[in-house]
């Protein structure tokens, strides 16, 4: 009950049920019996029920597998969904939602859970809340804790956009000696490798059954952002009034959303990865487009791009000046201003895309290339309207965040103009509502059922 | 601290505080004494004090204002006033909200509140669920209820939406032998008027201190309609996708919200009143405009107002075809089509209005019209997009409701097509929010802190 309420807080509406890669495939790239069901990577069920690899000697180490495990065990693992509960999907896609406890000769003494994109991740919070962190070393103190409950198994990778190291090292560190997950990773490329790792190292290992179901229910942005791997994960941002204004007809939009809404979109663009904004927002806007959460500019500024499809750069433009790295994105066959070629290197540089009949800028390659060959996991469109509306047109957007003013302004700046389904039945359902009130405005985040408006029905 | 929170349910952000009638001049049309300050049309107060006209051999009866009533009469107005807090604004304006209490010696034995404007009145409700009502001859049953506390003055007059007897007589014919009050009615043409008949008829009337602030405090949509009373209180409402298209660009909005949704517009068009579309929405909804709650016909159907240029009727108007009276409004000078000259009669009228400069409709002397010639307290304005933004370009709305569904539709069919400020901070300000969930929409109603735009912003 107490589970469900927290998940309510945090989703008004009916989860989506995204393809989840763990249940397409068998996960298991060797299995060792026909017929079996590979269920961590190292133990397998059939017909005859759970093999458990711990007791098999051709296992590396103990892994277990029960479908029996203790109340205690499973009222953990509600305790950890319950933290994990606590996160938003706005801040931690395409990560997931991950919560953990820290246990020390069975009593909880340290709960945490993964906050925000490229943050900490929900076992290192939990040390660091259980006191078993070396602040001077930046490393974990081990004794402190000997157990760790998590909902999904700690990662084993290393690099992107996460600055620390891997969990499992982290936790090996700090001598945890026995584990309690609940889900697998649904991420084929690391699936099972952080318990392996455990396991190798003698360290017990018990998978809670039901506990991938709860993951993936709680988890519908993190399933999404995996099913799609070309692109990085698309949030489309704006401010509007009531009556869906993102500027007066002269323009005008600077403010029309309160102080603490602004202080979010900081948050949000001092997470890793790209902004991107069209050329109308470039010229009427003029916005730094960085990142100054609490008004002081963060360590971590995001890569900026910059929709500009005949190649000119007004000279007064603010992002042009404030440091940091750039990309400008150009029509093929068009030519950079003189002051983008004299610029272009380090921090500048320029990108061509082909245009598509309707004359804009193709979105795709783009957005390939920003995850391809810039290692771009998420992104923030941050307008104008007529931008948003290529993304949904391209079938290139995620989910949306909108902060609404309690104000009319009228005229005809609406938020997404253009494409556009025809008929209401046929429009992009909007799902898992993260909703919360800044000041005066109203945040509404959404994930889309589907990524833009000319993808089939459903 | 009750009291509080409930407002909040009702509220979410700062009330304005629209000139109160009340205190804008002297209520009293013949002071009995230089220097004094009426309170409650009898009993008047001077800078040596109260003087209770109760105690007063000219006073016609026992009417006591107190800054000194007991704890328990505090606590029982208090109470009133959670019942007032019960309702909402947008079901009740341009009447206020009132909470009342049945007592029997001394034990509360009911409670009501005003739902709905045109519905019974707070002391009617109370009284039904104290059991002093005969429902066979739908009147007070006598001696069940001895005394009432209510958050505003009883009504004394007949007529209007208001089907029921004054509240005045119901409670004198229920035995009352005494009334707790909060306010006096803010409407000068009222003012006092209940308490001095009860006064008349040897009943205890005592007004508690405070009482008319909190009256004042929640009931701004009131005030704000009694500011005006040259037409009637104007809602505007709409349904819209969450990126602000209240259609597709191929003119489809059948449904964009929810059954639920729709459900409560019929609830709005089956108060007393009146409804506005203009031309584009009789021809691309086509709308029948009728009040079918639950999917049920209202016994009182609204007034169905078209705005019709230039005098055509589309033959396929489902609205022509729903029985009921409509208003045909016309620009001067403008033929009606045969159609409407033949069937011009009880049901169908014709009014004409002239044209502003930019070509439309000018809606100040059909409101007007509304008020004066129709008797109409409340009117709907039901879109589409131009007309919305035409009442906003004249200055002639109160409140809108709008609700949101969680679907993008793209395209450029906005909420408010026209009009318009030229930078955000020029704005109207919304204020006191009814929040609620119908389904997968949210519905916001706000209050306008201004009639329009073109009005002095503040």
């Amino acid at each position: 009950m107490e589970r469900k309420a927290a998940n309510r807080a945090q989703c008004f509406v009916t989860r989506p049920r995204w393809p989840s890669p763990a249940r397409a495939s068998n996960p298991c790239s060797n299995p060792r019996l026909a017929g079996e069901r590979a269920l961590c990577g190292v133990c397998f069920e059939s017909e005859e029920g759970v093999r458990n690899a711990g007791k098999d000697s051709n296992c590396p180490g103990r892994i277990l597998y029960s479908g029996r495990v203790s109340k205690r065990e499973l009222y953990l693992l509600q305790k950890a969904h319950q933290e994990a509960s606590r996160a938003s999907w706005l801040m931690t896609a395409p990560n997931p939602k991950v919560g953990a406890l820290a246990l020390k000769e069975g009593h909880i003494v340290g709960r945490g859970f993964h906050e925000a994109f490229g943050g900490p991740h929900a076992e290192e919070a939990a040390l660091i809340d259980a006191g078993a962190w070396d602040e001077a070393k930046d490393c974990p103190l081990p004794g402190v804790v000997d157990e760790i409950v998590v909902t999904l198994e700690p990662c084993s990778s290393e690099g992107g956009e996460k600055q620390r190291q891997p969990c499992v090292q982290l936790l090996l560190d700090a001598g945890v000696t026995r584990l309690l997950v609940g889900a697998v990773d649904p991420d084929l490329r690391h699936q099972s490798a952080g318990l392996k790792l455990f396991a190798e190292s003698g360290v017990e290992v018990v998978q809670v059954e039901g506990g991938q179901e709860m993951f993936e229910e709680l988890n519908p942005a993190f399933l999404q952002a995996l099913s799609h791997d070309a692109r990085p994960w698309v949030l489309l941002k704006w401010a509007a009034s009531l009556d869906g204004k993102t500027a007066t007809d002269s323009g005008e939009s600077q403010w029309l959303s309160s102080e603490d809404s602004r202080e979010e979109v900081h948050q949000l663009r001092s997470l890793p990865g790209a902004i991107l904004v069209g050329y109308g927002t470039l010229v009427h806007d003029n916005p730094a487009l960085s990142a100054r959460p609490s008004g002081v500019p963060a360590i971590n500024q995001p890569l900026r791009v910059f929709l500009l499809p005949d190649g000119q750069i007004p000279s007064t433009a603010t992002a042009w000046n404030v440091p940091g790295k750039r990309l400008w994105v150009l029509a093929e066959g068009q030519k950079p201003c003189s002051a983008l070629v004299e610029r272009e290197g380090e921090e500048d540089q320029v990108f061509f895309v082909p245009t598509l009949p309707d004359g804009k800028l193709s979105l795709e390659p783009l957005f390939a290339y920003l995850r391809q060959g810039r290692g771009i996991r998420r992104l923030l469109v941050e307008g104008g309207p007529k931008t948003q509306a290529s993304c949904l047109q391209e079938g290139l957007a995620d989910a949306l965040v909108r902060y609404e003013a309690p104000l009319l302004i009228g005229g005809h700046m609406g938020s997404i103009l253009g494409g556009g389904v025809d008929h209401p039945r046929f429009g992009i359902r909007l799902l898992c509502e993260e909703r919360k009130a800044f000041g005066e405005d109203l945040r509404r985040a959404f994930l889309l059922q589907r990524p833009g408006f000319h993808s089939i029905p459903e």
